[in-house]
Parts: structure tokens; C-alpha cells; sequence
């Protein structure tokens, strides 16, 4: 063993325990020796993303994966660090139901529970009673409702037109609840909400989510070109490359369209 | 090739014609030769559940499996049979939407807007307009809806209680939209949601909704003991035995559990 | 039950008891009776893949779908019938995490771990020290690393060209560590990572991976056209036929693409 190699792991046992606050598992295992090499000492450490940026992308591919250790040392890792609130990670929890499936997120629901009764148990402190769900901050008569979701649609997917009420996927589902309810509650930015939501539709795959998603998260400028990028690369890490290397193919289609755009606009502000 | 094995081919390509309604493919790879010979000369031929029932399960698992030429292929078999309405298939799109996650279903709405619209084309006449989503047949009073959702929470999951409200994904998620709302909706029955249902749980394969699905689909006698046996059978050609063999675990350990419940409330009548 | 089931059923029984190398299951579900009789008395025993091939994409569908008991079974089955090593073992989860993503590996991971002390335990011996990870074959130097990665990605993937350092996704991910190194470690067979590749990009579904990674495996002749519609029928028993009807499609017009560069190199070669 060179000084060089013995030196590779030890930085990445060193970077698992800063990012995840416990200790690095000591198996020497080709799959957990790349995963320090690879995944925490260099994916983790690079720029452009935060460490709490990170975390969104990452609790979603953990919670999506159906891995349990992953998923628990992860929420806890997120709430223990300081990076991610509970009022964050219960949201994150709602958000992912909705683009992951609810059953994956019920799961999720409960780990959350679990761990941030541990921390506080670690903390010697009691569990803080939740926040109370009512009053909502949406409208609660139906027209007013679908009329918010037909609004927000349009703001949050940069696009002119909302889908049809008439089809109870669209009515119901998307303009009732997703964007008439869901996008809108406090307690998670949007910035936070692009991170998840990205993740999602590049596990999902299914075709055009990840295209106007990708798309939405780059016009509105909540994410840049570059962050973009990066999270491709931390995607891959946790979901592996055939689906990130879809998502890379998206990021370069959508980068090219949105530029075409902007330069139309400011074509026209000029004339 | 012998007699006996052209029979069994021919076999499968009538059956496959049969529930598609349209001619097998002529390929003769080991993958679509078994395809014909098993799944449609013998799993679709099975008594039990109705064809029309397993049109249900099918379609959950080629909207989850992400490939694009059997959803297309079972959304226009369902409808151009007869077995499923427009009306019934549009609840199915929702229905999978909460359980298997809105962007896969973002794809199912889509193939089913452009095979309805095939199917009218070749019978040569117009799209009929779609029924009006408003008014909703569930309340709009915030605090009403959540009450509607914990009782119709509890007499769906078959279970003696609702979860706690302020958790964004417990409150306004599970209590507000997926049973105050969603499960609740006309155009789709009880059986046909429990169908759908399971085969979700079952490919999404987080630990308690799958637990929880099973049994009240049994304790409600929505679906019997005999009918499950072969949901897990025909989700095993649809989704791979390894997923049907846990979703088959589960089914005799909750059959137990319904079984033990039913003798106590007997004995407890009897008493 | 006639003479004709019963036999049919024993001669499944006996074909899980050799393929799994412990006593089929008693119970007599349909599920059940239909995975002894199709998937062990028929899948597992057709020519053309040996059953060590069907291990490495057995492997691979049950690391994908989180059923823990076939997980298990499978990874006991491979080590305990010696069709494949430990070190084998090892790099497939690696292998897999790459293609599979991280956090279902660490399941698959720890699985390994499990079943290797129960077989060690079985056979009464210690379980043998792990293989040291260090030194690795691949050079430490980053510009170095890059090289060797953009050489293994012509070579690997049968193309002309690497793609472009200066995105992390590319460069840090797939020239920096997936064909820098991972693909290159020794432990594991090129044959081998084809049947596992395969079938992680067959359930993860990238519309690009899949054309990619079975062209390849086509191309560079690590994979017969035979071998490759016999993959297709495995895969659909152990992930389902939507998605095994989609890498038949894609496996049809990679064989097309194959065929005809060869004709052409054929004729330039004559010329």
C-alpha cells in the first residue's frame, strides 16, 4: 500500500464522517471502499452545490431506492447536521410523496419521525410539538382553488398555458392539489423544492416531467446552468449512471432551449 | 418445430389476440414466444379474476415499468374492448398517480388522450367531451374535508384509527387529498381501486403500504383470499417474480391476520 | 390434481432445489406453482446461457427490486452452489451500485456480508480475510486517470470518441471513476459485467443507456446475438415483460446496427 492510496481513504473516511456525523464503516469492500473514494471524498467536496443542496438531491434518490440504512442515516445525517430543518424535512416528505409515490414517502414519513426522535433523545431534550396544519394558506372554495393551481401552473413551469380542469388527473390531481396546494405551502423554497423535484423525475423517467422540470428549474433561474450540472453528477452517484446519463442529455437540450429564449426575449426588449 | 409446439405457439397468438385486440407480433425471440405461450395462452386465460379485473392490475404495472409500447398497446386494449370505460381508465390514471408517483402518470394521461382519441378515429366519430370536473362530491371546508378524510381513512384501511393531522405529509397529503378527496371520487369502484391499488404497493415496494393494502383489501372483502392468490400471479408475469413473491409473503401472512380477526369478532358475537 | 400436474409440479420443485441449492417452497399458490414450473422448471433450465451467466443477471433483477427474501436466497444460491465467487460477488455490487445506484448496493452489500458468514458458518470455517483493497490498478494522478478513462470508454463502449472532460457528470463520473476504474478492476470478468450492465440499464429504463450498452455488448462479441434474446427471456422472468418487451426491441435494432457496421468493415476490408 502507497502512502497516496492509504492517504485516498483515510480522506474518505474523514469526508463520510463530516457529511453523514457518524463515523465511516470500517468493511473494506470494493462497494464501500469506492463509495468513500468516490462518493464522499470527491462528489460531496466539490463546488458549485452546498452541502444542504446536496441534501435534498440526496433524500430524494435514498428515499426512492426503498434502501433502508441508506434512508435513515441520511434524514438523520440531514436533521443532525443542521442543514435541514424538520419543518424542511417534513416538507420534503410531502413534495417527494407526490413526484416519488405515496408509498415510497410513507416510509420516508416514518424514518423522519424516527430519527428526529432519536436526535432529541441524543439532545436530552422532548420532541417539539409539530406545527399546526390548519389554517391552510390556499383557498379552500373549489373555483378559487383550481384558479391558484391554473396560476402557479403557469408561474412555477414558466409556461403560458395550464392543462385542461375537465380530466380528473389534470382537475383533480394537478391543478387542484399539486399546484393549487402542494407547490404553494410554506416551510420549503423553491430553490429546495427544484432540488427534489429534479431528482424525482430522473428516477421516475418518464419522458416530458423531466423535460419541463429541468426546463422550469433553469428558466426561472432558481437553479443556474452550472448547478445543474453538478447535480446530474450527484444524481449519478445515488441513482446510478444509465439514468443520470438521460438527465445529462436533458440538461443539455434544455440549457440550449432556454438560451434560445432568452435571447429572443432580450431581442425583442431591444426592439 | 413439432406439432405440439406450433399448437402451443398458435395458441399463444390467438389468446394474445384475444385480450389485445389486435394480431401477436410474428417475432420469434425466446422472449416473445414464452410472452405468448405464458402469459397469454395461460395467465390471462386463468379463472378467478375477470379479464376485465386483470386489465386493472396490467395497466398499474405497464404505467410503472416505464416502457412506452405496452402502455400504449393496454390502454388501447382496455378501452377498444370494452372492459374499462374512458371514464373508469381517466380515475385509473389518478388513482396511480398518488400511488405510483405523478410524473409516470403525467406519461399514462397522455397515451390515454392519444388512444381515445385513436379509437374514436377508427370508429369514425368525434372525442366525446369529457364529463365536468366541478362540482367535487367531497367538501371544501378545509376542516370538514380532513374530517371526511380520517373516517373514510379508517374505513378503507379497515382500521380503528386516522394519523395525526400535523404532518404536512399525514395532514395535508394523506387525510386532505389522498382520502378526502381522491379515494372517494365517482368513476371508479371500490374493487377496481383496490386492484390498482395493490399491484402499486406491490411494485413500489415500501414495507407497511403493501402490509396495509393486502389487509384491507381482504378484511373489506373487496377482493377474497382466492382472488389475491392470483393478483400475485398476474403481477409476477407483469412486474417480475422476485416483487411478486414478497407481495406473495405478505399475502399469507395477512390472510392469517384477517383470518384471526374474523374468528375473534365471530366468537365476540357469538358471546 | 392428474398424473401430468403433479409431475409438472415435482419437476419444478427439483429444478428450484438445484438452481436455488436448498428445498423448493411448500406453499401452493399460484404465484408459487407458476414461478417452480415456469421461471426454474423451464427459464433456468434452457440452453444457450449457463446457469453461472443467469446468476450475474438474476443478481442484478433482485439487487434492483428490493424484495428482500429473493435478494437473500439468490446471493446464497450464487456463493453456496460456487457458480460464483466471493470476489466475483464483491465487484458485482460494485458493478451494480454504478448502474444500480449507491443506496440499493448497500442492501445488496450487506446482504453479501450475511450470506458469506452463514455459508463460512455452515461449512464450519472462519470466514477468510477480505482481499486487500490497495493497491489499486488504476493510476492516482487525475490527468492520468482521465486518459486511462477516456480509452476505456472508446474501448468498452465500441465508439470513436470520449465525451468532454468539463462536466462533472462526464468528467468526474464517467471518465474519472466509471471507465477510469470501476470497469477496470480485476475480479470480475468482462462477460460478466456485460449480463450485469444489461440488466441494470433493461429495469432502469434511460431510453440511451440501453441502445448504448446492448450495441456494445453486441459489437465487441462479449455477448452472442443468441445469448442476447436469451438475456431478454431471463430478464423478463425476473423484471417483468413490459420492460423485457422494450430491451427485445431494443436488443432487434442493435443486432440490425451491429450486422450491418460489420458488413461494412467486411467490404472496406476487401476493397
Amino acid at each position: 500500500m502507497t502512502i497516496l492510496d492509504f492517504d485516498r481513504l483515510e480522506r474518505g473516511r474523514r469526508a463520510f464522517a463530516e457529511v453523514m456525523t457518524f463515523p465511516a464503516p470500517r468493511d473494506a469492500s470494493p462497494a464501500t471502499s469506492s463509495m468513500l473514494d468516490f462518493v464522499y471524498a470527491e462528489v460531496w467536496q466539490r463546488p458549485v452545490l452546498t452541502r444542504r443542496d446536496r441534501r435534498f438531491v440526496t433524500l430524494a434518490c435514498v428515499a426512492a431506492a426503498d434502501a433502508e440504512v441508506p434512508l435513515r442515516d441520511h434524514v438523520y445525517a440531514a436533521l443532525n447536521s443542521g442543514d435541514v430543518s424538520i419543518v424542511e424535512m417534513q416538507e420534503t416528505v410531502l413534495h417527494f410523496a407526490v413526484y416519488g409515490g405515496w408509498p415510497k414517502a410513507s416510509r420516508f414519513n416514518m424514518v423522519v419521525d424516527e430519527q428526529w426522535e432519536r436526535i432529541n433523545g441524543e439532545r436530552g431534550r422532548p420532541v417539539p410539538p409539530p406545527a399546526s396544519l390548519l389554517p391552510l394558506s390556499t383557498p379552500s372554495d373549489p373555483e378559487a382553488r383550481l384558479s391558484v393551481g391554473e396560476q402557479s401552473f403557469k408561474d412555477i413551469n414558466c409556461l403560458p398555458y395550464a392543462p385542461a380542469r375537465d380530466n380528473p388527473y389534470q382537475g383533480a390531481g394537478i391543478l387542484n392539489f399539486v399546484f393549487g396546494e402542494m407547490w404553494l405551502r410554506p416551510g420549503l423554497g423553491m430553490r429546495q423544492r427544484r432540488l427534489v423535484t429534479v431528482a424525482c423525475v430522473a428516477f421516475q423517467d418518464a419522458p416530458y416531467p423531466i423535460l419541463s422540470h429541468v426546463y422550469a428549474a433553469l428558466k426561472s433561474r432558481d437553479l443556474s446552468f452550472d448547478e445543474m450540472d453538478e447535480l446530474a453528477l450527484h444524481f449519478a452517484a445515488y441513482y446510478g449512471w444509465p439514468k443520470a446519463a438521460h438527465l445529462n442529455d436533458v440538461i443539455g437540450s434544455q440549457k440550449r432551449r432556454v438560451l434560445a429564449e432568452w435571447d429572443a426575449e432580450k431581442r425583442a426588449d431591444g426592439a
